[in-house]
């Protein structure tokens, strides 16, 4: 099946939202806050390095609204690292004054991938960088995990490889009218986690993660075919925008 | 696509519904029950002042039924600035003895807007006014979120643009006939939140809210392609209502 | 559209369920209970008072199951006064004692009157005592919110107004076969609560509850068209069985 | 309309589900120990008693699994004596380190009867042993809750009578198949709780329940018109039994 | 109906997925930790010697992501014996520091036995290595829950046995293509739980579930006729990594 055979898969990925709970924040002494902050900045600081090292990549983002107050989208090599994350995070002090609102695990992946005869993709630098990314510092953040739908005749995984192929071409080609104003990285999820993919979309102008979703929304891989989760949207952090955010 | 292209988009939006834990409120002592509202009032009149310069308006509501106690309805030029007002309340003391109960991230828009060459609508003050409004305060208010539905035969975002329109001529007319008795504010919301759209109704008399989504039912456009969410409904506040609500 | 024409409004209606925390009922001293219980009753005879003077109507019943251990069921002429009433409730000492469990906002409705011309059916007494009724203090009382369903071919808002006329004719058959046995009081809801309709039904024999929504189950308005929240079912309470049911 | 007529409907029924807070009842005393298994053991004996005089049933299961960690059906003659019993429990000592998880209220049902002229079923020994039941204490339980199905072509309540009537037989063709191995009581719910009926299976080896419910989903009955709650199995509870799942 | 007579089940199953209350665990004292370990890492040993004495067999995993921090896979001779396993774990000290977040009842199952006459397939060793079996120490974990659809034309307990063993025998083949990578486990659950099935799936290299799962859904079987739950992933834990894990 030829779309199983050219789906390329690189860092796995792990987007973790939280939610401040205030008034256990409120409660700690100047000093207790103090110390939760360093050992988050120090948190901050060793994803930074492990970026340095092209091991994985991390963006943090602000969440605007009730769904959490901020999340964290990890890359790395392994599900074990991704979990000693987690375990890190939550032993530290500032996770005491946090609440886990939602979590999604995936990989990241490259459909569509036309394998040529005697060449290894992974070992093409134009690929990797698109398997194992260095996420964006772009300004905004949207998040929302997706299925493709099997309802009587709107049932995605009954077609034809030659009809899904037409499907997703012109899905691409909207994608691609946007270049330049989103970027967007696709993990896939099937066997992983709840929903079948991931989409995570960074803007500097929010707006164009309405003008996206809806221009595609009418397009009949999405009108027909598309299920979506929740959507999540949110502001670039980082140690300076975290200390006025958490600043009393 | 001309929808895509008719659609305008001014400030953004944030539904924030709270719920007042009265144990919590009960349990402060009087000195620190005046320092909450003194900050509660302070954060009011700083809503105000925001409106009046015209760089946002807020809507302040008390909601009938467990779902909430009250609701604000912020609008303002980014998700940052909505991102602040979320943690400036986050970190009063009053929220302290709030808690969150549903939240709805959005953006002004005006569908169906027919362009003119050379004409820039954002220098329509008419438009301007709609995209960028003063919330009104009429003594009740109703929202709810909704999508177009897409289901078998019944899918909206498979019609053409032709049927779409027309469904939504005939939808409009209802809306027009309620002119004077209900304003209505629809904020957009694909890409930014789980639904498609919020829909925030306006009226002194909260029995226009039944009568028009019940007239509204029976139009094709409801009744084949709407799908709603949670309705809230409930009352005008400002400080001296809140300060009977809040006296023990 | 003859049934939107056609439609009385009387009351609005809140019911209002909550469970009892019995740690913290038996954590209060015998004097904060005795304090707590005489809020309570003061409460019950204020809602009397208001019935007497024919201003509103409250139903005071014991839930059965976990869902929730009583409910009000309160009538009154305003929006602002039923959220006066929570809040005044939310104040009392009992209230500390409890947690909400569920609630539903709607407004009494009288369907399918044919208005004849030069009459205010507001003028008309039988009328306006199934508007603004005083609620029965039968032994058990059921309550469930509904829909009337908007799927494929089971579409009850594409029908004409004869196929609804016609459907809703036999279903009021059945009802009124019932007469003496059950007394229902229909509250509307569209742009009020999440369901359309409330129906509160009230009998001396709890069978018939159970009776009656079996057998119009079968009649097409419902098999077709029907779609069913949570079902409540409860026995009467008054300052007796309360204390009963409160004494440790 | 026959099977309206048929049903005959005997004791109310109460399911109710609950977790054991583990760390609540460790953090009590001995004596307060002591005390709580006290009080249960002694409703245990009350309401061995009230089955001794035929005036009621109750069983009393572990629950595997985290839903529950063990749950009391409770027949009795009316409404208010299964609201007496919650309350009855909810203010023991034990039930304070209790967390209630699931409740059902149903009535117990026999469908189908076929009335005889000038003869009063409920003076058949037979069908009132049917009615109000002696509940088994076989080894294991398993509750779950049902619809029928109103979706499309598969609207159970669209058939006609003859059709009920022949797809209920070979049901219960594959339900008599089981005597000897499985006992079950049908109580129904219409009216009552959010689902249509529940049954309760008793069986000493647990794996005919998988084989029953197995069998009967290929019966068209439950393959077309059958709807699930979820299903909860649990093993025989005494009070030797309960002494030894307490003891620390 | 050759397809129930010819599945053979074998050891019950409790998939217990928990997460760690960090605040909590943060609390204790060394010592209270130390002991909480120790008690943890006794029950560790003895569900080795269980399974050593090929009276049961454990799995314990950590999980990637909010869903748990961890979950133990039980399989045993009897439901009393899983319960008692719970009992035992929530007694424990460890247990305090824990919350319960989802749990699975089932029995291993092998579907499609070819009876032949005279032979008892429990006396064959190779079949109870199958259903009694001890669970691999593979690297990784996959857990989800499914139902075979039943909707409209696409009711899979509506097909003739023939067509389901066509089917059945396409889904086989491609499990097959996984032997070496992947190890699975389907456990039943009609009767037990609220899905019908269990699946675990064990591998060294995580990527094999995505890859399975994704094939899987292409074909017919899955495509047209498999209702997913939720995906749970996680890493082997062992008496080592879960000291890590806990190091504070």
């Amino acid at each position: 099946m030829s779309d199983v055979v050219n789906t390329l898969e690189g860092w796995y990925s792990l987007h973790d939202f939280r939610a401040i709970d205030w008034n256990a924040w409120k409660s700690l002494t100047q000093q207790e806050r103090n110390r939760a902050e360093d050992e988050l900045y120090s948190l901050l600081a060793q994803y930074q390095s492990t970026e340095d090292r092209k091991e994985g990549s991390t963006a943090f983002y602000s969440i605007v609204g009730q769904k959490a107050d901020f999340m964290f989208m990890h890359l790395r090599e392994t599900l074990e690292e991704l979990n000693e994350l987690e375990t890190e995070f939550n032993k530290s002090m500032f996770a005491q004054v946090t609440v886990p609102t939602y979590s999604y695990v995936s990989i990241v992946e490259l459909g569509g991938y036309m394998a040529k005869p005697g060449v290894d993709p992974m070992q093409d630098p134009d690929i990797l960088a698109r398997l194992k990314p260095t996420l964006p510092k772009a300004k905004h953040v949207c998040f929302y995990p997706m299925d493709k739908r099997r309802e009587g005749n709107d049932n995605w995984y009954m077609l034809s490889t030659e009809e899904r192929r037409n499907f997703m071409r012109s899905h691409g080609m909207i994608g691609r009218s946007y270049a330049g104003k989103i970027k967007q990285i696709i993990t896939g999820s099937i066997g992983l986690d709840d929903w079948e993919w991931g989409v995570t979309l960074f803007a500097d102008d929010a707006l164009q993660f309405k003008k996206i979703v809806h221009e595609m929304r009418f397009d009949e891989t999405s009108a027909r075919f598309g299920e979506f989760g929740d959507f999540y949207v949110g502001n670039l952090l980082d140690r300076n925008k975290m200390e006025a955010m958490l600043k009393l």
